[in-house]
């Protein structure tokens, strides 16, 4: 495994059904990315029984014992420093080179902390974000932050913007992603001061930046931006607001139908056209929310979700890999003073 | 018009379609309210005109001319000191006991302004907050702030749960609403400080509410709380993207049928249910933005909605009116003192 180049790292014992769904979804990626190598860390014995099912995976796939892992219940302090976990193993690969991204279903917290302890965040960048790619009416969207920070600045919202860009040229191929700033109104005015002023720094960043201003929850789905920013709460109120609305929706129409003998008699010609909405609306698809703006790419995935669902988080990571995401972010970054432009906007403003 | 008890001011200029749809609004609203009367401000000549469709009318409502009219595109701060306008005058009828509420279709940043420089915030309440009733799996939850106030203070959200309480008590009729916080997690650190302190405050309020604890957006639709608190901003948001995923996933529905023969031909057993669900989710039905804890209540209908639509928002501010809701917010208030309240938790962190 000399070329580390293409190299993902895996937590095998994170997630409701590992090591199983962690095998059997590397199983499915590799006939997307033949050319990938993966470093699996977990308990030996459990791993390498469920690798006999795919003879294989013995090819592409190194096994590291670990003789500790993450449990769901257990709180990010507890285990950040424990250097004997899955989780923690899989982490420091990347930071020692041996890997270039590394993917857990395990533990959301403690995967954010140890990965922001081990990998540290990319010079001259604040603060990472959690993002994900959501589906709209025309294609997809990134979003971002979703979590990782609670209350951000008018520079960390910036940044999200500079990641943000590179993430949709990366993993939706969009050109030229079209980015906004998630806000309550349309008008300059309307909002909070870190919004209005973080839209004024990326206009002024000198950056190849196609920035179209404030963007309304409502018009997410309208396919308006292909880069959405905000802080990481209004982001995760936005994208469980999402989640919530859809399925509220799709269990009216569900519990309606039920209710008719009519619509009853009508269901078996509606049923490839739900069928095919289930697919294009299928979460398994955008599994894998990427942890960015650190020294290599953290990705977490679903914790419940099945082989084909973390085949898609691996397939999205290796897209990122295969394209020097991290390295493009510090060339992108590295002529872009954000904390001076944030005073000289300070003072335009005083 | 001697009982002023149930008289309510409405700005008939208001909404795309005025003085029309506001004078058949408060037709249908008759029917459902016998006992209302209205007094309507605007041009004597046009809104004479519509009620001449109606004789009826002429028996409950009185109207009294005003020369000038808000537009949309007023901005707030040009016309809040305007005394000429329909809207100022409709909202002044507040304040002067000749009515009891004000409805108005216009300008939202307007009446807002107006509305809080002249009927001012009940004693011992900071802030207003605007309010709406939403649908969910199993009924109607009230939402509060949606937009009045970007940022709070415990205090601000330890208010809005007083109110949202009230306001789910007369508009929905729930015996002990279940109050709960919108935020991003369930555990008890997850979130903004503000939310952590409003939460302590709620409990210690002595006040008896029913209070649950924080709600995550998903679990908004599967109702698991009565009256959902948030600030502004925030509120604002989530609605938003209620509205828009809806949008989408409907418009999804709609356009993965067209592309399918079989669908089409499934599709009449079906338009029954679809015409059932798009009935019970129908915004007209919960039309009307309640502008509360001001002396006196001002409701905004949607600008573009139709006479039943704004028939729904007289006949719910109707109901507040009818159980003196504002009174009743003076009462809760009286004897909590949410400042001294907020000292005390201060002190608890330190």
């Amino acid at each position: 495994m000399s070329d580390n180049n293409l190299v993902i790292s895996v937590d095998a014992m994170g997630g409701d059904h590992s090591p199983r769904v962690v095998v059997e979804g590397i199983a499915l990626a590799h006939k997307e990315n033949p050319d990938m190598k993966f470093l699996l860390f977990g308990d030996e014995t459990k791993v390498n029984d469920e690798m006999k099912k795919f003879p294989a995976l013995k090819d592409f796939c190194t096994v590291v014992h670990a003789s500790e892992y993450v449990r769901n219940e257990d709180k990010p302090s507890q285990v950040i420093r424990n250097k004997n976990t899955s989780m923690y193993m899989a982490i420091d690969a990347v930071r020692k080179g041996e890997a270039r991204a590394v993917i857990s279903a395990g533990n959301t917290g403690a995967l954010m902390a140890i990965s922001k302890m081990i990998l540290k965040t990319i010079q001259k960048i604040h603060r990472p974000a959690i993002c994900t790619s959501i589906p709209h009416k025309n294609g997809m969207c990134v979003m971002l932050d979703l979590g990782a920070n609670t209350e951000c600045s008018a520079v960390n919202l910036a940044e999200f913007a500079i990641i943000g860009n590179i993430l949709a040229k990366h993993t939706l191929e969009i050109n030229r992603p079209r980015i906004a700033l998630l806000n309550i109104g349309a008008e300059e005015m309307k909002g909070r001061e870190e919004i209005h002023q973080a839209a004024k720094m990326i206009k002024n960043t000198h950056l190849d930046l196609n920035f179209i201003g404030y963007i309304e929850p409502h018009q997410i789905g309208e396919g308006y931006a292909d880069v959405i920013v905000s802080d990481g709460f209004t982001g995760n109120i936005a994208l469980k607001t999402m989640e919530g609305t859809a399925k509220l929706v799709s269990g009216m129409l569900k519990s309606t139908i039920k209710k008719s003998l009519l619509a009853k008699l009508g269901l078996p010609f509606l049923l490839p056209v739900i069928w095919n909405l289930k697919k294009s609306m299928d979460p398994r698809k955008y599994n894998g929310a990427m942890f960015v703006g650190l020294n290599g790419l953290s990705v977490k995935s679903h914790g419940g979700t099945d082989a084909l669902g973390f085949s898609y988080a691996i397939n999205n990571a290796a897209k990122l890999v295969r394209q020097d995401f991290v390295q493009t972010i510090r060339n992108e970054v590295e002529h872009v003073d954000l904390d001076e432009l944030s005073q000289d906007i300070l003072y335009d403003v005083y």
